[in-house]
């Protein structure tokens, strides 16, 4: 008999009334009796564990009513449907076979344990209910953006990790080397000759430049790789690995790139109410507890649209209520992008048309000259979650702007390439993949939804 | 009029005969006479290209009749089924603009380039039909990938890129650094307190053994994610940053293994027939004459099955034809391996059971303390495609292996607690991406299988 999965299972279990099925587990819970006992068996397939009946019929009695938790078995049972009981159905066992013992030092007994301690024990954490749920979501998520974008006939593209470019003209970088760092501090000298790629070389912070490089060959195409940040912040909201989504569309200006942003979010969304409504749930219950009605509010909800210039004027009347104030020019704090969002809009809005001083040199120019056609879409609870804009796309202008900000035109031959040959009005933006999942699950700490989280300091397992 | 894309125009065109539509991209052709002419445009959405009729009826026939080749465009025109013709439809133009001009010095003329001239121009060779057709299949190998694990509900995991490891105790490794190496070599001394980590760390070369700690709590799971390897190899299949592909399996031994990646072989070469079939016939009469054959031969048949001891008998038969002569223990070369699939089995096979010294620690033991559960897929053209094992799971012997091989036991504490705590049988293996999508599209240097390619003193854009 081949063995079925849990989620298998629980979606068809009616079908399966009074047949014999083979599954395998873990054991989350074992309560025995002198004549029977019960089995709480998860596979990691699905979030609700299955219950499982033995009694003394069988050969192993004694050893399976003394199995501790996270013992792996496999039983071969029959299914039996109980409408009346909390779980929809239970397997009366014929065998409990013991595939892999788990002596009782085991750290995750039937317990409540702290996010901090799990982390310290990130192999394991997966087999919390947390963390099945965290990670089966974030699955879930991934999913759910590859299939938005192809069944657009977006062309995905992996853009390169290892990079001699610097596409921001700012942020910390990681190098990348194969030099012996001891022979380079014993010879007292650095000679790139020595090294693999003969230069400088770093990890990639963002794969926006060579998107834009395929959208001008396949007019919509999407990134999603991981991206590296040597930011020496510890917060919240920050890792040094962490994965981005950046699409990028040809013939497309702002206009579109908001509504390409706004159809994706609800997409993802509706996608995990639909496949992953236990775990829902549970981040609804135990973590977050408005998080079910916000998540119901964003998909019914027509994300707003503001221009930077009248955020901040709605924002300079409640000034008082900020710890930074509000004045035009400023780069918004997350304080007021949540009010923003919370309190003036009350759903996700599109905030536009920022001041050129606080945005990337290759954003477009508006008419004014003061601003440029950038948006970031701002989320309750959350604050922003995507940053995009149109792109610059007049030669002249774009050199101009490289050269006013004090960098060398000649390091981005290939990206002024496009605007000369066959230049088009395209957009795109940035989706960090790990605050979508933390805004779909509720999670608060970024250290949660990787499976082994990289920040200043931790670089475990 | 909303931008349709050339995909859904030439999939739906009957739909749309007699009717108006807007469409936009790059001028591949331009063939005018004084009084009518004809633009051949792709928008990079599907690999054939539109065909647009103009005539003098236009206000700027003048202008568009000097259109040069990579100008973009945006049409507005009649959609006419033509029956008869080579292509199925074309647009009689009511208005041709010009969305961006294109110099004469434009790269990438109506003429043919090779290959090596053309990875010279990363960022524009995405616009030939080669490219186009390259790149394409890989998006769509890599979501028919997602689809494969995702519809058996298998956890797609995120494996962390910097990592304190070494998998497989061998392999060259990038470091990852923000110490200033000049400051090093000033100082005299390296200080990792300095460094982001305060450790020495390194990018991937596998994400198994996290991937491990995964199934043993989601019991199906799969990484597909960039890996690195800094070795010094100039070759024609290797490339410093490649994508893998690893799914790991709980409660499944080798043959559980080998029936996945078969049906995962064939899932993707489905896929791809399916829904890129105007690219495999472009690669089918300009790349590799042999490619449609070799595919529709590998979905329609069983893999072979044959152990490594028994492969090297039947290789020895033919040891006069090898330039490295064939005997029990040692590596299989690529001319073995496609000796064996091509000449010997002429399909897919499996070659399982390998001497232990010539595989990874990890490789669980046979019962004849010799060779370990290991299996590398062979396939045509290529040689070794897929690599895999059933995973050591009992802790004595796990730990006796790591020893003897001169490693750390306390390196691998979180991958020997996985045998502590509720162990199982395990399998899983590698899948090279860019070789599944050498194989699919009979490309046959992985530089021209990614974006941008890394290589030995290459990192260029």
């Amino acid at each position: 008999m081949e063995m079925m999965t849990g989620r298998t299972l629980f979606r068809n279990y009616k079908e399966y009334d009074q047949k014999e099925v083979e599954i395998c587990g873990w054991v989350k819970s074992n309560r025995g009796s002198k004549k029977f006992g019960f089995l709480v068996i998860n596979d990691g397939t699905f979030f609700e564990p299955i219950q499982v009946v033995y009694d003394q019929e069988m050969g192993n009695f004694d050893t399976v009513s003394k199995l501790n938790v996270g013992t792996a078995v496999i039983v071969n049972g029959t299914v039996i449907v109980t409408p009346d009981a909390k779980q929809p159905f239970e397997i009366h066992a014929k065998s409990v076979e013991v595939e892999g013992e788990c002596p009782s030092d085991y750290p995750l007994q039937k317990k409540r344990h702290t996010l901090e301690y799990l982390r310290s024990i990130s192999h394991l954490r997966p087999r919390t209910n947390t963390f099945q749920a965290v990670f089966r979501v974030r699955s879930q998520i991934a999913y759910a953006i590859h299939k938005f974008f192809q069944e657009r006939d977006f062309v995905y593209v992996h853009t390169p990790l290892i990079t001699g470019q610097d596409c921001e003209g700012a942020g910390e970088m990681f190098q990348v080397t194969t030099m012996d760092l001891n022979k380079i501090a014993e010879e007292g000298k650095v000679d790139y000759e020595q090294d693999f790629f003969k230069k400088p070389v770093s990890l990639t912070v963002s794969g926006q430049l060579a998107g834009e490089t395929f959208a001008q060959a396949f007019r919509n195409i999407y990134t999603f790789g991981p991206t590296f940040r040597a930011e020496d912040s510890n917060t919240t909201r920050h890792a040094a690995e962490f994965w981005m989504i950046e699409p990028e569309i040809a013939f497309a200006d702002l206009e579109d790139n908001m509504i390409l942003a706004e159809q994706m979010i609800k997409y993802i969304i509706n996608y995990v109410m639909e496949h992953a409504q236990e775990e829902l749930q549970f981040f609804n219950k135990f973590v977050d507890k408005g998080l079910l009605e916000r998540l119901n509010h964003v998909v019914s909800s027509d994300f707003g649209r503001v221009t930077y210039t009248e955020a901040v004027k709605l924002l300079e009347e409640h000034n008082d209520e900020f710890e930074y104030k509000v004045s035009w020019g400023i780069d918004l704090q997350t304080e007021h992008e949540r009010y923003l969002t919370e309190q003036i809009f009350k759903k996700p809005v599109f905030v536009t048309d920022y001041p050129k001083e606080i945005k990337a040199f290759y954003m477009k120019m508006n008419e004014d000259n003061k601003t440029v056609a950038a948006m970031d879409l701002l989320v309750p609870a959350i604050g922003e979650i995507i940053g995009g804009s149109q792109r610059e796309d007049d030669l002249a202008k774009l050199e101009e702007r490289i050269t006013e900000l004090g960098m060398k035109p000649e390091d981005y031959d290939f990206y002024l390439d496009l605007r000369k040959y066959g230049s088009t009005r395209h957009a795109g933006f940035g989706l960090g993949f790990e605050r979508m999942v933390m805004y779909a699950t509720g999670i608060a700490n970024i250290r949660d939804v990787i499976p082994y989280p990289r920040t200043v300091g931790k670089c475990q397992y």
